[in-house]
């Protein structure tokens, strides 16, 4: 352990308290994202997308011919604009565009396929507005990650232009949690366990077949899709769900980039303001953002 | 299959000969190389690097501050300076940097671990003419993609200060081409299959252990390593080499950045003058010197 940055994170993160209750991790994880607070010059305004709830972060030079779609991670159990947020509005910052961001159903009152239904319809709204298919990434943080994949493929198959591209941060794709990585990283990742995969899975599944390609992307039909951008962090449990999920993409001749961040934690970009590498992280998947959507 | 320059490539690689003893192997590769020519800009100069037959290549505008060390690939038996000048050209190009490019000791004749100590040796030239080892980035394509890493064991082994990073193009890490690669590849890989490796394998090693770091560093200590980028084509039975690779250095906490290029076949980059995406893979190498060697 070199860096001091991720050092101070993983006390952090031992030292507060962790809500068994739905209700509660709901709250703590709205309260975390909040605290961190919004830049000054990002704006956001609330937005009805085709009937779901979202909202637009921008800064002042976004360009507003593109978007990204952003879906935030929390297991399709937890998380809201409110947690992701700051996060929202850097992903934006770095890419050069506008972010919509949106508020899906979450688990288990709303189990599988909501989140997916949810992601199409403001996709839809996205192309209705005017933006060209080619100007859209989607972009998510783990179960947001792999709500990337999924929702490309539905988006496919509803007979819509695919987006420009898929910026994945530790995606989570394997609803069955096989990845060797749950065993011999279960040491040194500090916020996710193979029993809280496997909790979630049971609530967003709801019953649905776990190698359903819209839940667990690596079993779907990847030919023909956009590049991808995978993020993930080094002492990860879902390290495995990111190298499986490059490797399906790579036999499916889908252009693939795996960046393997050391020492980083899941969703280490959304600890950005107290993170270096978290900043990195972004302005690298800005700049694939911005290569795909503008040409080079 | 969608682009047509691999296409045509595919071509003219299904209709060349192909031979089978080990000298015209040697002939054939010297002669394709020769054939791609060399930019009129690039400048040669033959050097003798502590021992190793080596040159130096660069362009006007190459910064004498750094340099690329090259080692082209040829399974450790077949290759020279000749069949990879037109790449290690472009490589230091688009790095803004010289290359040096080794003419090690083949097998069958010098077994493991002569390229190893070949590539040690002329690393150990590089830092006595006063390059430091930060400004100096390892690269390679297959045997010389596995040859950066495990040169870079050997380079630590012997008390050297390692370099900035390593640059790896469809390397071959593993000697006992476990891969499921070589099984759900074969048919579309146009020029590596199983067979070829053992053979290789078994020629280069001499007898010696297949899972020496040296030659197979997937089984290295590799914590503590320069970043790495890893570079290989969807197509290729070596793409689990690479995958391998990458969760390797990503458990050791090394940095790894792993781009699978859709469609391309082994070492892709070789045939960079009439391939599109061999240009863009070595134009996105040469960022990830630049980043390295002068901060960012």
């Amino acid at each position: 352990m070199s860096d001091p940055e991720i050092a101070r994170l993983r006390e952090i993160i031992a030292a507060r308290p962790r809500a068994t209750e739905i209700a509660q991790m709901r709250i703590d994880i709205d309260q975390r994202g909040r605290a961190f607070g919004l830049a000054p010059d990002v704006s956001v305004q609330k937005v009805d997308a085709g009937g779901v709830p979202a909202e637009w972060t921008a800064t002042p030079d976004a360009d507003s011919a593109g978007a990204i779609l952003y879906f935030h991670g929390g297991g399709y159990v937890i998380g809201s604009l409110d947690s992701h947020r700051h996060l929202a509005g850097e992903v934006g910052r770095a890419s050069g565009t506008r972010t919509l961001a949106i508020d899906y159903r979450l688990a288990p009152e709303h189990p599988f396929p909501a989140p997916v239904q949810d992601a199409v319809i403001s996709y839809r709204y996205l192309l209705d507005s005017g933006i060209a298919a080619k100007r859209i990434v989607l972009a998510g943080d783990s179960a947001g990650g792999g709500l990337v994949v999924g929702a490309m493929l539905a988006i496919r198959e509803a007979g819509l232009a695919l987006p420009a591209g898929g910026w994945c941060i530790s995606p989570w794709v394997d609803m069955e949690a096989k990845g060797a990585s749950f065993i011999d990283r279960a040491e040194t990742d500090p916020t996710v366990q193979k029993a809280t995969i496997e909790m979630m899975a049971q609530w967003y599944l709801g019953g649905a077949n776990p190698r359903h390609p819209h839940a667990a992307p690596l079993y779907g039909d990847l030919r023909g899709l956009p590049p991808l951008l995978i993020q993930v962090g080094a002492v990860e449990t879902l390290l495995d769900d990111s190298i499986a999920l490059a490797r399906k993409a790579a036999i499916s001749d889908v252009m693939v980039n795996l960046q393997v961040w050391p020492e980083m934690i899941h969703v280490w970009p959304l600890f950005f303001p107290m993170l270096t590498a978290g900043r990195c992280a972004i302005a690298d998947g800005g700049s694939f953002v911005r290569n795909l959507t503008r040409g080079h």
